[in-house]
């Protein structure tokens, strides 16, 4: 199985990315990004995007990045991330851009970044870091 | 509008805690509890609840955590959270609790943690720090 | 060696705790504290204790309160770590004080609090949260 | 007086600069770089450059990136700040570089990047996301 198709594979697992009607748009080496339009089920209570839902997202695109460099038999697992909300999420459509800034055997330092896109305009909203942690296939949990 | 109100009726807002079927369940004065029953719908690959669906949970209980102490002709906004991943998500249902660690004139500062309850156990699961800000009705927009 | 011993002689190590003037002052189970006199060495511009330095001794102060549940033959190393500033650090003495809120295999969480101390006064002015690696002696660097 | 000469005079104020033998090397509009030398008095257990060091120099570079954004007549204060740490900070001499990823009327977001120099060689070692608070004169204290 490629790289891609180890991603999509597992991407495809996420319910919650169904859920948000998030996309896969791009797998690349250390890069992955991820898509989802606007729909008033994932607002918060101005009727922007809810930032859990930028966060969500960010999430699964660093994790996926981080996963491109890893060996095929391992799985990825989130250690920690922080986001900052650099301007209300209004748009048509949203997308999550993860790459990886360091990795390493046992922990990848990924960078995310997520627009808002309304017609030909795209916008800086969310920026995050996170801590991806390989884990092996004898590993039962995080930490 | 009592404060319990004004969070109860900003929370029926939020799009995103109807979709992930999260309940308002306890307002005091600067603490929120928000609850929602574990589904496939919100989940990562391995089966566990997503991350981003507890941080936007946990989101949301903070901000109402911050916004029972402002005035009451404001509105909330997140400037910036770090979640921390204890331990896998697994479990029947999760509870968010959101408290203020220090209320300010601008921003407030909150303390949140989510627990997975599997019959009589309660886990520790993520822990959040977060930033929220106290927007005047006559701010546009954040920053 | 004691876990105490330990502690305290790497703490010894550290060329910046001795720049600082910090002192650790309780070695527990999964807790430590360290204590620093005000000293205009140490301030930002307007006069405060600067961010850094309250920085530094929590870090040291999580990363040996992580090390006293680790191992005897590991080492510890921070991985990242977050704070948020409540309050300007004006005092006589500041104790940050480290504790453990998971210790795992190979990550723990550690959560740290920075008091400035006037007369009997005493102030929270930093919290952090911070992770921190157990690091095997075959292990050449981080990551 | 300059945005230039206003940076520079509140650094000189900064007694933990002086400390840390920090020198500013560059103030530009949105971007400030610091460089320190190598000293054992800055280091941690194991001979590196202490996070704690890093970190408070990062916060210094991103603070005065901040300051060349904002009007003559306001201070400026760290709000948060989160670090990840790549790789050990060992080399000769390194450099901060902090710079601004969003300006807003009260609240600024920065990136800071931390670098060990060796020889020719240039390795990241740090990065940090900080947010920064525009102190109006008016303004009595932070938060």
């Amino acid at each position: 199985m490629s790289v891609e198709e180890r991603v999509r594979a597992s991407f495809a697992r996420q319910g919650l990315m169904a859920t948000l009607a998030a996309r896969l748009v791009r797998v690349a080496s250390g890069e992955v990004d991820v898509e989802f339009a606007f729909d008033e089920r994932l607002s918060q209570q101005h009727g922007y995007i809810h930032a859990g839902a930028l966060t969500a997202v960010l999430d699964s695109a660093c994790g996926y990045a981080a996963l491109t460099l890893m060996p095929e038999d391992v799985a990825v697992l989130t250690v920690e991330f922080k986001v900052n909300l650099l301007a209300p999420a209004a748009g048509e459509s949203f997308v999550a851009c993860g790459r990886v800034v360091r990795a390493g055997r046992t922990l990848t330092v990924c960078s995310g970044d997520a627009f808002a896109i309304a017609g030909t305009e795209r916008r800086h909203v969310v920026t995050m870091t996170a801590t991806m942690m390989t884990l092996g296939s004898r590993d039962g949990q995080a930490g």
